[in-house]
């Protein structure tokens, strides 16, 4: 089992969960394995306050956090995994197994040195909605997507259980293997969503000032720059320096405008 | 995952379930991930029906092999496993926890040389019920217990929670070792040297026309900034949408000097 310290810095976060009884079930999991920070994006009032009231509902439940969208429930997150079949898509993201993706947050809650409360730390999983799963436009929050090995017949797991499932897996005592460590190095500060936002602003803007405009980074909503950003995961000081290169860039060409 | 010859000599036994929900979570943990013997000890008769009957209730379900005592369920099984927390018993019989049973039950199916439908091959794995899970004359019947490494502070499982936990585990790969290796890989090519260089120089190229200059990105000889490059690891498409955007950037910042 991790420290509390540990399941404080993990969130759950249900998109649009319908079924009240999945709300209940997932919030179940999460104390069987000792997390307690649930957020809910966007849910169908009426099953939201059925769940939060049912008898035996635990306290994280009632103490979950509503959002009414994505963005701003993982802004403070530094490492967002969303959770799906692969059967239907074919996500930009770096895609794990649920034991590497596992390995890989347990890593991530090692670190030792920050203190818990530090925003830089946090760490969410999502859960789409029991009708289609997160859509590609959640998926673009995501640093990695985690994929559970299911049968191919029956790929689609019950909402509650995929959670069950993932913090288990997750809260499970690490393999012992010293290798792993060599592979998935936790860097240096990490920048959060909102942070990496800037940044994609800042790159948007410069791509308009040049006229630059191709499909591959840039689609509907900066969904395409949004998702290569988490994919390439920098950390804060080369999120500072990426930040400070295109600002200066900007700022010649207004400078060279002017001129003219 | 197992392989279909492999999942076809585990049953999974339900001892009196009560909840229809619940029996049909536990038949759909079952489907996805690859199990399809299902018995039922002693099910409240109402319940069975409407569990049975219910919409996309999936094939193993409604060819499951009712029991009216566990005795007759379990007959032909070679090695049964009974899980369940151990809050309030000490049983006698040995007490695994679910990785060391699941590494158990994968030996046992690894055995060759024995066609699957003899009965000496056959392992089962009992869930009791909701109410109070497997009672100590159900656990008589076991050869080990499996318990779930829970919080202290709400160690029962729900039933089809639990299910899907007890099978996810039993069909994970073996040996975590080789998969832990590929640490989430981009789908994508990979650039190599010579590409990634090239994106490089474009950008120190960039840094020099605007004349941003910091000891971050840039040191002796480029090489923060190869490191950084090589650190966030774009693929192929994504290098040439970046090399795409510096020569715009570096098109546009040469025509408006001209222009002055």
């Amino acid at each position: 089992m991790l420290t509390p310290a540990q399941t404080d810095r993990v969130e759950v976060v249900l998109v649009s969960p319908r079924n009240p009884l999945n709300i209940g079930a997932a919030a179940r999991a999460m104390a069987n394995f000792g997390f307690h920070r649930l957020s809910i994006v966007a849910p169908f009032a009426v099953n939201w306050c059925e769940a939060k009231s049912a008898v035996g509902a635990p306290d994280l439940l009632r103490e979950a956090k509503v959002f009414s969208t994505l963005a701003e429930a993982v802004a403070h997150c530094t490492f967002v995994l969303g959770t799906g079949s692969l059967d239907k898509r074919k996500p930009a993201q770096n895609i794990l197994g649920l034991p590497e993706a596992a390995e890989r947050v347990r890593i991530e809650l090692a670190v030792e040195g920050q203190p818990h409360d530090a925003p830089e730390t946090r760490l969410a999983l999502l859960f789409g909605s029991e009708k289609h799963g997160l859509t590609a436009d959640d998926l673009s929050w995501c640093h990695a997507i985690v994929v559970i090995d299911t049968a191919a017949e029956q790929p689609s797991m019950n909402l509650g259980q995929a959670v069950a499932v993932c913090l288990y897996e997750i809260s499970r005592a690490p393999a012992p293997v010293a290798s792993l460590l060599a592979n998935g190095q936790p860097s240096s500060a990490k920048p959060d969503s909102d942070q990496l936002d800037r940044l994609a602003l800042l790159i948007e803007e410069t791509m308009d000032r040049v006229n630059y405009t191709t499909r591959g980074i840039r689609s509907a909503n900066g969904e395409a720059l949004r998702v290569l950003l988490r994919r390439l995961m920098p950390n804060e000081a080369d999120l500072r320096r990426m930040m400070g290169l295109f600002r200066r860039i900007l700022w010649q060409l207004s400078r060279r405008s002017e001129k003219i």
